[in-house]
This record gives C-alpha cells, structure tokens and sequence, in this order.
C-alpha cells in the first residue's frame, strides 16, 4: 500500500489546481468554485504541507483595498490554523484581456507598465506571506505570428523587467528569489523561453542570475517532446532548480496537466529517483517543496477532486519507495559498474593533464584499439529493464 | 525567375550532403560515392562560395598519414582551382561503432580520450586550411534509457572536453570558433543539449565561453515543435549565432534533411527576413555563410543531387526578394505600426527611471484603464496576412 | 492582388468562427458577443456564399420554444437579405457540463439518450433551412484514462446512435447526409475516430454508410503530425469527401484554428490544387463548399476579426491562381512525366492479366534488370522546386 | 520475480529483430551478424514459440536457386529442431534501391509488376512453412513531396495488388491471411495507410476483405501520437486483429523499436489488459502470436541482444500479471461500477426502441434534469490511480 503524506514529505499544491472548475477551450465549467479557505484546510488533512497561488486566484482582479485585505486575512487565518505554509506565490499575468499579448513583452509599453506594477505589488504580498520563491509563468509571452514579435527586443523586454524586479526585492531586503517556469506553447502559437534550456540561457544574461532559478514543470518540458528528467538534471547542474511543477502529460499535445505519474510513469520514476537521491555519480539530490500543478479532469465532482489530490502524493511515494529499492539493489549496482554510470564521474584528463600530455598519451589514439573497445557492450538494455521491474514492483 | 547564386551570397555545403548515398534505417544505397574533388567542382559551378565537411568525409576512417595527406592534396588543390573557401569544418564522433555512447559523453572513459584526440587532430586540420567556424554536433552525446545516463556527469565531461579545446585553440593562436548544433533525438532517445536555449545555457558555464557559440539547424529545432526563427533570434540576441544550418523539415518525426524551404516555408521567410534584414526594432543582421546541411532525397540520381542542391540556393534567393519587398511596401510599415512591432524596442521605464518612480506613476496602475486598453487590438492577423502575400509574390 | 471573393467561389463560414470571443483555458473573453444577424450581413458583404452553426451558437443552450423560434426567425431574415445559404448544420454535444464524458458514448445512459434528443431536434432544423450536410464533432467522445473508456463498447454505441439519426434522416425523407470530423486530442486526452482513416473505417461498418462521410479539417489531422492532403485524397478516393474544414496550424500542437495557409502553406497549395483539379491522373475535383473553421486570434478587436475573415478566402484564392499556372507550366507537364506521376494511374496489370500471366512474364522477375531499374531517379526534388517557385509567384 | 516465458505464452520474434546489426542513419553496423539457425535455437531456449521473417533476412537478395533451397533447409531443420513455429511470414519491399519510390505503388510500372512477383513467391514459401499471416509493412509506399505522388491513383495500385494477392491465395488453397501493418512516415515523409485507421479504411475497399487485416505496431502508432491500446479495440471491433508487433516507443520522434514496455508503461499496461482480458463490458481476447518487433539498442553487445529479447517477454508477463490482479481486485470492480465503464456496454436504446419512441420519451428530454446529470462525478481519476497503484505492484 502507498504510505500515508506528512508535511515531512514538503507536499505543495496551487490552489488554482484543486480549485480548477472545469472550464476548458470547448466546454463550460463543470464544477462550482471552491474557498481558498477550504483548500487550505482540505490539502492540511490529506497530508500537505504548504498551498500556493496566483494573485488573483486568492484576491479577484480589480478588487478594491478592502476586499484584498479581508480575502488576505481570511487566508492567513486558514494558513495559521492549519500549519500549511506559503512556499510559493506566482503571478497571473495571462488571464485578463488586457494580457492578450503579454504582459513584460507586450508590444504595448502601456501593458508592459501595468504588468510590472501588478507583479511588484504582489512580491510584497509573496514575501508579507514568508513565500521563498516567486515563480513566474510567461505564458502570453510570445506569438502566434513571426512578423508581428520582434523576439530580440522582447528577450531585451523581458531581461528589463526581470532585473527590476530583482533589484526590488534586494533594496527591500526580501528572501526572496525568483522562479522562471518554460513552456513551449499555448496558450500562444510559440512561447517566449520555451524550455528549460532556453530559459536557463535567459537567466545568464541577467544582472542578478544568482537570483533568479527555474520552476520547471514535467507537461511543458514533454509538449516540446523533450526528456523532463534531463531537463531536470541540467537545472540541477547549472544551481538553477529553485521550484519543481510535478503533473502528468501523455506525449506531444495540449497542456494536459493530469495527477503526477499519470503520464510517462517511467520517466517519472527517473525523476524522483533523482530528485530524492541525485545523480549516481553524487550530485546532490533536491531539498526544494514537491509541488502538484495539475487539474482534476473536469469528468471529477468534488469527491474527484481531493481524491485526485491525493493520488498525486501517493504515486509520488510509491516512486519514492521504488527508487530506494532501485538504489539498494546489489544487482542493479552490479548492473550499473557494467554500464559504466559512475565511470562518467570520473574526469576524462587525468589528475594535471591538459592537452600536451593527452597528445603525448598514445595509448589514447596511436595504439588505441578501436575495434577492441567499439565490441564492448554496454548493457543499458539490461539496466534499463531493472528499473522497470523495480518499478513494477517485482523485485 | 530567380536570381542565380554568386560567392557574394556565401552559400556554402557539407560534402556530406550532396555526398549522401541515400543509406538510411530501412534501405541500403541508391546511388553511388561522389569524390570530393568532383563535389568542389561541381558547387562552385553552382555559384557556392564555400564547402564544409567531417574528418571522416574527406578522409576515411584510419586512413594511414600517406593516404590522408594525399587526400587533403587532392582536395587542396580544387579549392586552389575553383576559389572555394572552407568556411566551417566539422567532426564525426558518431558514425564509428566505438562511439556508440557518444564521444565527449561516452560513459567509457577510453573511448572519451580517443574522442579528444581525434578532435584535436581535426582542429589542426581546420585551422591549416583557415576555417573560422568549428562546428560539434554531439549526436551520440545522449542516451535512450534514464537510468543508464548520469546527465549531470555527462555535462561536466561535455564542459571538460570544450574547456580543453578551447584552451587549445587559444594556445595555438588559431583564429576559429567553436559551434555547438543542437539537437533533441535520432540517433540518441534523447540527445543532450537538445535545443538551441540548453545549448546556450551550457555555454554560459564554459571558461571560455566567448569561444563558444551555435551553428542551430532548421529540422532539428523544429523536431522539438519549436519555432525556428525564435531560436535563431534569441542566438542573435546573446551574440552566439555563429553559424547556421539550412534545410527543410515537415514538423515533428524523423530527420528529414529536405531542401530549404521544402518544409515550413512561412517560417523560413521569417527566417531570411532575420538574417538578411535583422529584428524590425533594429538589432544587426547576420554575416556569416548561409549552410546547407540537407540531404538530396535517396529517390533522386546524381543529376537530381545537383537540382537539389541548387533548388536550396534558389529558394534562399526567392525569400530573400520577397522579404525585401515586404520591408519595402508602406502598407506593411502601416500595418506594423498598428501592430506596435517597433514600440516592443522602447525600454518599459523611461529615461533614468527605476522602481520607485514607476512606483509613483499613478497612471501605470491606479488610474490605468484597464478595460480600454485591453479593448486595443493588435492587428496581427492583418500584418500575418500582407507576409503571406508577399510570400506568395502576390504584392 | 488577391482576386475578390464572389459566391461562386462557394465560401462559408460557421457562426461560432468570427463569433468567438477569444476566451481560452489560460484566459477570459477579449470581445464581446457578435450578433448572428450581423454574421451574416458581414460575411455577405465580404462575398461568403454560405453560414454555418451549431444549435447552441444560434438558440441559446435551454432557451424556451418561444426564444428558440424568434431566433431562428430573425436568422432566415438576414439570410434572405443576404442571399446567404446554409449548407451545412452541425451539433454542439461538447459545451455543455452534462456531455463531459462525451454524448453519444458517454458512460452514462442518461447522458446518451439525452444527447440523441438533442441531435434529432437539431437535424430537423436542417432540414427545415435546406442543409445538405449535417456536421458531428464528437469532440468529447474520449477518454483521458485507458481503463476508465471501453472503446469497443464505445464504438459500438457511436454506431447505434448514427445508425438511428441515418433512419430517422430516410425515413422523413431529408435531402441530408452526415459528415463526421475526425480530431486526435483535445479536449479529450484521446478522442474515438482520432483521424480520417478511423472515421472511414468506422463509415464501412454502419447500416447506412452511403449517407454519412467526413468533413475532415485541415488542423486535426496536421495535430497527428499527418499530411492533410493524403487524408483528403483517402476520402476522395472512398467518395466520403462530404464537407471540409479549411483552417492552419503550426505543427503538433494544441488546436490553433489559425487563418487558412497561416500554418503550412505548402501542404495548403496541395490541397487547394487537389480540390480544385483533382488528382493528376484524372480523379475529379471537389464541388463542396469551401468552409472555414478557424479563430480570429484573441489579440484582434472586431476589425481584426473581419480582416481574418477576408484573410482566408484572400489566401484559397490566391493559392488556386497558383495552382492553376502550377497545372498549365510546360515545365511542370515535363517533369511530371519525368516523375512518372501519371504513370500511376496506368494499372500494374495489363489487359486481361491475372496473377497466371504476371507469374509467366519472365521480364517482370527472371530477366529483370534490378540495378538498371534501381538506378533511374525519380527527379521529384526538381518537380517540388517548382511547385515552390509556383507558389511564391516565381514563374 | 517475472515467470519464465513458454511456448503457451506465444510469444513470437522476428530474425530481423535479433539481427539487427545498428545500423542507423548516423552511424555503421556495430554488431556482427547472427546466423539465422542461431536465432532459432537462442530463442526457443529463451521460451518463445515462433519465429518469423521477411524474405530477404533468411534469403540474401539476388541469391540462386541453389543458395535459396539450402538455406531454407537449413532454417527448416532448426524449426524441427527446437519446435519453433513460423506464425507468420512478411515480405522485404523497402530495404533493396529498386523500391526507392514503394514496391506496389512506385511510380515506376516495371517496380511494382516486380515487387508482386517478389511477393508471390514469398506467399509460397509462407503457405510451405505453415504460416498463417503474412504481413505487408508498405514503409516505401509514400512520398515526401505532395506533388510527386497522386495518391488516390496509388491507393488504386495498392488495392490492385492486395486483391491479386487475395485471389492468389484463394485459388491456391493457402490457409494465409494477410496483415497489414500502418505506420505514418520513416522512411518516407508520409506513408499511405498511415495509422490503424486508414489501414481499416482502405481494407473496406478490396475484393476480398475477410483476408485482410491489420498487423499494429505499438511504436508506429505513438508516432502519430496516437492511443495504441484505442486504435487496438478498434480494430478488434471491426474483427482485424490478426497479428501485433509489441515494442516501446518514447513519444512522437523516429522509429525507436525499443523493448516492449521500455516506452509508455501505463499504455502497456492497458493493452496487455485488453488483450488478455478483452474488453470491461464484454468483448473477447485476442487469440494469436505476441509478437516482438524491436530493435536490441547498437550499445549492446550479443550478450545484451539476447537479454533484450527476454526483457520483452519478462515485461509482457509481469504486465499480464498486474492486469489480472486488477481485474480480481473488488476495490477495482467497485470503481468501474462508479465510473459506469460497463453501463457503455448496455446499449443506448431500450429493447424494442427506435426514434419514434426515444421522441416519445418525455424523460429523455422535455423532463431531463441537465443540471443533476451534469453533478454527477464520474470517479475516472481514482479509477486510472488504482491502475497505476496495481502496474506498480502496490496492491
């Protein structure tokens, strides 16, 4: 049986995702809408423990200062009684009209201005509420036709904001740092950083990079046909993994955003393994909240809805549990010394080579027996197929 | 009609392209081995003005000294005859057996050597006959099963072997430049830095990294869904287009390698309008060669290799013309205008403007009209559409 | 110039095309409501021939008899202004929160029998406006889980159901046959009849399959990654081509519904050269209306969404003037012939021969040439060249 | 542990799949070749009962009578040998440069008067060796230019030679049905009869449809990104079933031939559960071979191929095992029953009833409560999470 989440686990959930009523690009919602208060006191007894949320998911867009205040003391009132904590608080710079075409990239600077204020005024919020991370979903930033985004001032559009908004929170002196989260497309034809990759590359042309960091989300890396776990480790690698978006996406379509684990399974597995444990030749594993960003299908009732939130939670410790297994296993370690996993940890120079002293290796290349090393095997197929088994629960 | 090519175009191929014997994974050779000498003559013929190629297509693999030197002669000597440069030279880690795990990636420790060596002699060969350009494609850098790739240790090796390359190059004083090509999968499940965006990122972690830029291919972003002329602006954007690969691809599958504008023709004319003319709000447009990397269909016979090569240069000139009329005709400058193209090069803060004063523009936020400026349309589909037309030569 | 569009040219449009409102799963509504009444005066104005609806995009879901009546009373009013026609009806079994398990092969009974009520209502207003094709979407006929949809017991409830609307169509004597449209993915994870091939398969197994074909549309198939042009050949050749859906699409991606040609614009000139000449070996052209499906993009205000408008039939226009100069190019005609296009339509058997008289044609098989044969090329890189310089106007 | 394969499993390999040798479009051969009698004894050890081929892997292509007999003696003696059944027998039209444009609708007549013959003589040795199905991959029949093929006139070529295969078969007596095996592009552009769907559609057609079926590949289907276990049932409900190529395939990219299982597990799963099991409301299993159509990875050596081999049995097995506790578990039968799955198998239609009385049915419509019936949950969710919980072995 799944063993039961604990806070311990670092369990977070959107309050957009539990509280999605079903509207989708062909049909109606399907459910009524549920209390940010009740979310809160719901995640808390499944097991979570932190919830998170747009700007206007919590405080309707256009609210006056009233509203906002008794909506935010509401929240905090359910926060406090429940012990869920804000990891994470994003904006919504996509929903509202006036973001039809972006918000930091619009071609209108008046919208380029509004949006800067709207997300200023909600870091203070973030970092009034303890949130370490801002993440922030471009999903308006792009094009559906290629004359009409000159994309290089878009990038330099983009790289303005980001940098005020950074040079904000460190005068302000806030613990806060920022979360960019890729996406290849839709709801625009194509997205500004479509990929992890992309944005990563943003992010080193920024006056303050160690401040800002990735939110990659496992649908999104998958629309784009591109290995989510891979993804992952590169952020890992480049210090970059500041947030993680944990949903299910079933291949090359639109954004599905289904339980954790209710996609590709075994690339699912390869990511908790990684995240729980690092890379095996050491790198280090993942401290950061495991955040849910799905949508229970709108076929759900209510019922549906927190039985799909907790669905989320088990298969991730289900994995958790395998890839321990996986990990303890003597045969998959003699597997993986067969395969030369670890071998790849090692540096290719020797301690003080440069590449005078590998030219003058000729074992490396004179009298290199290419024929001899080209016939060894690498016995990833057997490897490979441990991992299933481990997954299925069969060894 | 179209124009004919002429050197002052800087076309340039791969010997390897219209050197393909029509071998893929279902089907042996349809035609027969071309000789390189012949492949110069031919190209310049054609109105080329550069050739490229792999160690491996000029000189087969473990040639001895004597027959590689006499094939550089050989070659030499048609470049001598017909004034063709050798703008780029390339490296093959991937067709030989032994780097069935990649070469600077492969988890065997010897066969990442051999790989080293085997690029450092083909530098000096790139070098010696004044290329500028050292493209890598990492093909076999990858992998097709989670378990059996650490990637983090994969990007360290990657960085360790362009670290060392560059440092090399340095050293010697050569004046030539490395270009990574991206690419997400075939022959790998998943190839490492798949797209333009990871590729730029990893460079950001190089110790040269001003070394270190793209040569991005048309099929290969484009078999990730992404839009290739947002890729090749935002390597412009960071300074790292330094070469390019021209070809056509019919969305996402296998790699096709089909002619220039044979596959999404509305995209490549976003993509010469780029090149040639630069982003709309005035960022440069750019010098090098225009390459092409595409394969002439294994259905044709030798006089159809010659047609496909042509039809490449052909295509580029058409789009070119075209994409000159369409900057050129007013009511385009009209309708990008209504579009606010040009406005998106306006930085959001005014001059010398930081937070604070936008802070206090109480018409950025508490008197904004939200609704009326949402109401604005943009006009895209209008701007689409007169792109369209001209692409179609029918303004 | 693009040629005006008159109603000879047979162009529709559905209501629910220029209507919709821009609201999408990240975002609300950008414009208002548009009139129907006022669809039609513009859609004449522009030189449409026909309009086209769903129930629900004409009569309100749930409105009273007496509604329902003023309403379908004021739209034959402006169609008789106009002169507009309505060649097509269609069902909208997917908005509504009741049919979100799909209506014809919901799980649930209730919803089936419910949804049957609904179509026959629905054809019956078709018949009574002089419909000749009636239109079904089963966009919600799906599943996103694999054990959660028995889609054998599906199949066969989708059968009872179009079997039954086939009889009731006979017997009342309508002049009215079904068209059903195939889509992969979206909204549902997995959609029954996902492509044109499914669809037809599905027609050969129906009581009545003379009276139902498809109305394939352009972006659907292209969202499986298949060539349109090769799916509306197939039903060409099944005589099943009842109606047809022109919109564009950039690549494997959610359903963009963009202007017909704004996404490959080269598979667009092969199938505008294919309805309106029919196959080059002499299959005939398509006579149906030429019907738009798309969106106006949710950046466009009411102006952008009638240049869209025009936008679509400027393009069919415009790629049929292309494609008739493509037909009549001596040049073409001669490398067709070299390509051996039409040689396909000459059977592989000859007059009077059967397997016996193939088996004893020692020139098919023992004294066959298979090098001589293999090594003639097909020059289609050349014949595609020039449909490309047709295409951009080059010729 | 995984139970050890046995004949009565019927699993079943073809010599093409061990054999392969990695050649790929990037890179040579890094395997030997395995002597086809190998094969036969290293699979019956392995547990399987078939073995099957296509011509030219037993026959080299050009071989003399001579070389012809004695290798099929050879090959007979190890089917004695080792009890080795042949199920199924399929034909070579792709690998050889004479079927560069497809064997029975190249453009060129002389072709595909050529490849019938070549496929008539390899009926015989089908029929001689017992076999029951022959399999027809047309993976050249197709193009990659849309004005380079007419594809209703090459749909009228492929039906001409299906039906004399038909009539071939018919008067000789063979007990031999034919399958025929869909696959959307690679190696061409776009193949004809693309998906499960098309191929149906296209059988509807021929003279003898009865002889005709389908031979699905799991990965070729995912390529299109489309629901393998879907495209399944649906071929099981027209009754076409008549053989299945298992593999893994890791999303919408090239042909990857992976071990079965090594791809999408949670669709593997439903497909084992559908095959086993058939469908929740009642349809039958599947009776024939379980075919393997996969390719060991080219970083394997001999020993990894054979380990391949048993990875797909083992997976196959375990996935049979989850399937059947699922179908025990009473949590699941409880599930199902709230999801209503089996209610889709109760038709919609009561006894007796037609239009007339559905119209007479005030329930179904005038008195339907819309508002409850869209309320109710359908509970897929938890549903599709007991079936991951029971492929991960955790109940």
């Amino acid at each position: 049986m799944a063993p039961r989440p604990t806070p311990a686990d670092k369990f977070s959930f959107g309050l957009w995702t539990v509280g999605w009523q079903g509207r989708d690009p062909f049909g109606h919602a399907t459910r009524t809408a549920i209390d940010p208060v009740e979310s809160v006191h719901r995640l808390a007894e499944l097991g979570a423990y932190g919830v998170t949320f747009h700007d206007d998911d919590l405080i309707p867009f256009g609210s006056d200062a009233a509203t906002r205040d008794a909506q935010i003391a509401r929240f905090r009132k359910a926060l406090d009684e429940t012990g869920l904590v804000v990891p994470m608080v994003t904006t919504d710079l996509f929903q509202q009209p006036v973001f039809k075409d972006g918000g930091f990239t619009s071609n209108d600077r008046d919208v380029r201005r509004f949006a800067l204020r709207k997300v200023l005024r909600n870091v203070d919020l973030a970092a009034e509420l303890g949130a370490k991370t801002f993440v922030m979903w471009g999903g308006r930033e792009g094009a559906e036709y290629d004359v009409a985004k000159d994309v290089q001032a878009a990038l330099e559009r983009y790289r303005e904001a980001v940098d005020l908004l950074c040079q904000y929170v460190i005068d302000r002196g806030y613990d806060l740092r920022f979360a960019l989260e890729p996406k290849p497309n839709e709801p625009r034809g194509d997205i500004l950083l479509p990929t992890v990759g992309h944005a990563l590359a943003f992010i080193s042309t920024l006056a303050h990079p160690e401040r800002v960091g990735l939110n990659p989300e496992v649908g999104h890396e998958q629309m784009a046909g591109l290995n989510f776990a891979h993804g992952i480790a590169q952020a890992l690698w480049q210090g970059k993994l500041f947030h993680i978006d944990l949903n299910g996406q079933r291949g090359v379509k639109y954004d599905q955003d289904l339980v954790f684990g209710h996609g590709d399974l075994l690339n699912s597995f390869a990511l908790v393994d990684l995240l729980e444990h690092g890379g095996p030749a050491g790198a280090p594993a993942y401290e950061g909240p495991r955040h849910f960003d799905y949508k229970p299908s709108r076929t759900e009732d209510l019922d549906g809805v927190w039985a799909s939130a907790e669905a989320n939670m088990r298969t991730y410790l289900l994995l958790k549990e395998r890839a321990a297994a996986f990990r303890a296993d003597p045969e998959v370690a003699e597997a993986l010394a067969a395969s030369k996993v670890a071998e790849l940890g090692v540096p290719t120079l020797g301690e003080g080579e440069g590449y005078a002293e590998l030219l003058a290796d000729t074992s490396a290349f004179e009298e290199f027996d290419v024929d001899a090393v080209a016939a060894r095997g690498f016995g990833f197929v057997r490897l490979n197929q441990l991992a299933v088994e481990h997954l299925l629960g069969a060894r």
